[in-house]
């Protein structure tokens, strides 16, 4: 049985964290780094953005996952990204890994680094390193700990994203915590902006890593907001086995638990990130049943998530199912239009709008009535087999463009 | 030598024109249908949307070009898209063409017809076939009856759209007229919202639709208003060979100049269309340089200027262009970041912003000096090659998310 409790990156055994105000960030009381560490070594396994212009925190933990597949702590700021800073952004990423190995006593090859923000800036060292000697001190596994983490990687996010549950693996309670940040540039393939999640269980690290690049596909990976995939997309899980249980490997009796868990995690903090985008007012799930395989079933849901029309009809409350139909048919998934059925859902209530391709029976009043309910589910079933998907989106608004026409000034 | 005269459709020799109000848009004196009529067959040619949910009229026109190949008129609706409407609204584009030919003593397989405007709905046939029998008698080959065609097809675009250019062909004048909407949607695959092309040139069926194939490519298919491809996209060309050249065939001495011609007036309409997006203030062009094929120098102009956050940034007049070489870095194109460069142009003048991946050294006052100029232009060079295209685009507005969240209402 799994079951969720309130705390997020400190849940787990053996795991502390902090979050405070360094001075990157413009402003004078935003939280701007983060520090996760784990008092024992923990296996790592990391999905990162395919965007081929990578920034430079990206290709620093790229390296240590690959190479070392373990690590000790995780260093983190907002405010600037790190990304298209050149050669002295990559030798600021090892500068910032080497004065956390300093602090933490542990090795500068155990330090992972993660960056969001503006793009193009160089890090003022000076203040980086200033926060890493405040951070480690101030390293708790309190709930308060997390809470301030979590709150310190965000950028135009309006709120933290955390959570933590528990399931059972050989009769031991394993624990698994995780927190993110989204918001804009978010469009993940094979990542997301930033997600960390530790847990106590005891597992290999080369099937670590296949979990996560699997799970992160039906997860973060369908998720959109505004279909621009960043320079910055990282997702990394570390787990150091102080929970006890025998070492999980792909034959253990326990695994099927720990990666439901593992998934449950991920699929709640992706809608976190869909619900939080920039500007937006509502979740938006679109879910395609009835496809012919699940990569149709991908492709259909993607595309319906990530259409600006539809996504500013979802926000003006306009059941405008043409519009719908149509960010279907350019997929490029293949079916029939006349055998798709649309039906939208709400907390107001369910409605079906389309039928055989065409408009249902509907009232228009009930339609702006579940419309403007939350979060805004669309059903989408295309009748051409079994497979099923969905995305995650949200609305478009006066807020998203505000967002981002004034965003660096 | 090319040149432009004032008009559009009617400019041709043999071609006339009239838009006027039938009643299909709401409210009173919207004009909202049109007609063009060649007092000669011409030899038609067609590209139509690849969004696998086509409209009823697209379906017409497809087989109309493909199995005749020939044309004496269309008929042209806006308001409503005829899309999504089954077999009733298949059935509804042979009662326009039956009536059109009727009243024009021509053959129903003659006409093509069009509509854009809301999806999902039946046309009142009533209406339509009222407004062909009006129509009819107002048809002239003057100014003004090209510029009430041009009218009467636009939906949420603020102006008109239309062209007309000469050139020499064997001796003889050759004129070609062109008028277009665009505005939603607009993300053409292998077409555009309705573009029309009417021209005196006599020329083989088969090379004018190869000709207007591989055109369109370079025109309407690098335009992104939002990326979503409509059910509607259809750009047809009839040509009357009225003009009396010789049949243009491939080996023809004059097909360049003819062929020039028409380039001449597909770019200026699709960069019309762009520059009139929903809610956009000004044009935006993107044109990469230097990339090791005209692919992908496609990809990447056409990802930067679908990319949300550039569009919002320009609307801003922010010079981030961490978010260009993030849109690049996207794209699918394969480049090396750290040779890229980028120059920022507008009627206000030129500024390098990037030199070899980071910021160049450059003013931000001068940067937003630039960005407020029109049309805006980024100039991106990646140093792999001698290829380049160009793609045009819009930016994106609170007035995009207002007219597309209350579009129906």
């Amino acid at each position: 049985m799994m079951k969720e409790i309130p705390s997020g990156v400190t849940a787990a055994k053996g795991f502390r964290a902090a979050g405070l105000r360094a001075g990157i960030k413009a402003g004078k009381t935003n939280k701007d780094m983060a520090m996760i560490y784990s008092e024992a070594p923990a296996v790592c396994a990391g999905t990162f953005t395919r965007n081929i212009v990578k920034a430079a925190p990206v290709l620093w933990d790229q390296k240590l996952v690959a190479e070392e597949g373990s690590a000790r702590a995780v260093v983190i700021n907002s405010g600037i990204a790190n990304a298209c800073t050149g050669e002295e952004g990559y030798a600021n990423c090892a500068k910032e890994a080497a004065k956390a190995a300093e602090v933490l006593g542990v090795n500068q090859k155990e330090v992972l680094v993660c960056s969001t923000g503006v793009i193009g800036v160089q890090l003022a060292m000076d203040v980086v390193e200033k926060g890493i000697e405040m951070l480690s001190p101030a390293l708790e596994s309190s709930v308060q700990a997390a809470s301030d983490a979590a709150e310190a990687i965000l950028t135009t996010d309006t709120h933290k994203k955390e959570i933590a549950v528990q399931c059972e693996v050989d009769g031991k309670t394993v624990t698994i915590g995780g927190m993110c940040k989204g918001s804009g540039m978010i469009h993940p393939n094979m990542g997301t902006m930033l997600a960390f999640v530790t847990s106590d269980a005891a597992i290999e690290q080369p099937l670590l890593q296949q979990i996560l690049r699997e799970e992160v596909e039906d997860t973060f990976n369908m998720v959109s907001v505004d279909g621009d995939t960043s320079t910055n997309d990282t997702c990394l899980v570390l787990c150091n086995g102080m929970a006890g249980n025998d070492i999980l490997t792909a034959e253990s009796a326990g695994l099927p638990a720990f990666r439901q868990a593992l998934r449950e995690v991920l699929t709640y903090l992706a809608k976190q990130i869909a619900g939080d985008g920039e500007g937006c007012t509502r979740l938006f799930e679109v879910v395609c049943r009835g496809a012919s395989s699940r990569e149709e079933a991908k492709k259909i849901s993607k595309s319906v998530v990530c259409s600006s029309l539809t996504k500013a009809a979802v926000f003006g409350k306009d059941a405008n199912w043409g519009r719908i139909l149509c960010a279907m048919g350019y997929s490029g998934a293949s079916f029939d239009p006349e055998k798709v059925d649309i039906v939208l859902e709400s907390d107001k209530g369910s409605l079906a709008i389309v039928k055989d391709g065409i408009a249902a029976d509907y009232s228009e009043e009930t339609a702006t009535e579940i419309l403007s309910g939350h979060p805004v589910r669309a059903l989408l079933d295309v009748h051409a087999g079994e497979a099923e998907a969905t995305a995650w989106g949200c609305d478009l608004t006066y807020e998203y463009v505000k967002i981002n026409a004034d965003y660096r000034s």
